[in-house]
């Protein structure tokens, strides 16, 4: 897709403690309203939909369109080469961090992203008292998600490994639903 | 303060438009839950001042000693220095801009920052409807606030001009409570 030069967002970076501070004032409110865990990451991961189609041009699409004008996501012809791209554009443009990927299954369509390190978390620690099921950083599997489904791609995404449920680092599994149709998966131009 | 090398922070960047999302996310929720605008104000403004507090070495703490660290703010000798500072120094490191100052009294107590443009609001066309009073970026005003408290500073920050308002700029007013006594003022090392 094409768009405009004077409609390119700029890419600007702020500094990351002022998110970390935001995201962990928002699920701790999260926790206050809903009761049960699963709520609260329901409504994580959703956040970059309803903003995606908030008054048109919203946030979450420009998160996306941004990632996509970046990369070359739509001219990959595998999913390990959209995985890889994930991993090293994605995240390092947004959280300034690069995960290794595995891949889990023969077919190639179940991937692992794991992060040694994970911003989010930087300074939480411990789940909240009786959260055990809460997926704090949910909202990356939302972005992951959105983005995948942007460019007509389904997919499971959450975590299976998680450093504040005492694992040793964040594990974010992604399983492609469908085999990779090239000519569906590219947008027209 | 002197601090051990090996506890200074590393100076991170994130992508904004994951602030600007997770930050409209927090205030859609609290105008869920708070029916006054005040209330969601007063809880905005809050947000560093509780994480400050919060289990030791929080977020909140690392956000204030993190600029104080970078910034020469404990050896200014003037509110004016201060003011300055805070505009070219904190904003541009936390928000990557730089408002303009200007001083509003003859005693030199009470200055504005002018911002031209305001990330926060990059994406939100006008307030939610019947939240006429939101002071949508009153987050600010809390970590400005909570920094000039870690340097025994008292001060006044409200939102004098705001865009989502109809205002042409957005202008957060500092009205410093005390005369400036540098002994007091200068933390113990």
């Amino acid at each position: 897709m094409s768009r405009p030069a004077h409609r390119r967002p700029e890419y600007h970076k702020i500094n990351k403690d002022l998110f970390v501070l935001t995201y962990g004032a928002l699920v701790a409110q999260l926790c206050k309203d809903y009761e049960k865990d699963e709520d609260v990451n329901k409504y994580l991961d959703k956040i970059p939909h309803t903003f995606l189609h908030h008054r048109g041009y919203g946030i979450g699409t420009r998160l996306v369109e941004d990632f996509l004008a970046r990369s070359c996501v739509r001219r990959c012809h595998s999913y390990s080469e959209i995985i890889d791209i994930i991993a090293q554009v994605a995240f390092k443009m947004y959280l300034g961090i690069t995960p290794s990927v595995t891949c889990n299954n023969s077919s190639r369509t179940e991937f692992s992203l794991i992060l040694d390190k994970n911003p989010l978390v930087e300074f939480v620690e411990e789940l909240p008292a009786g959260r055990s099921s809460l997926c704090y950083c949910n909202l990356l599997s939302g972005i992951i998600r959105g983005a995948l489904e942007m460019v007509h791609l389904a997919a499971d995404v959450t975590f299976l490994q998680d450093t504040l449920k005492g694992d040793r680092v964040t594990e974010i599994g992604i399983t492609f639903l469908k085999k990779l149709d090239e000519k569906k998966y590219r947008r027209k131009k």
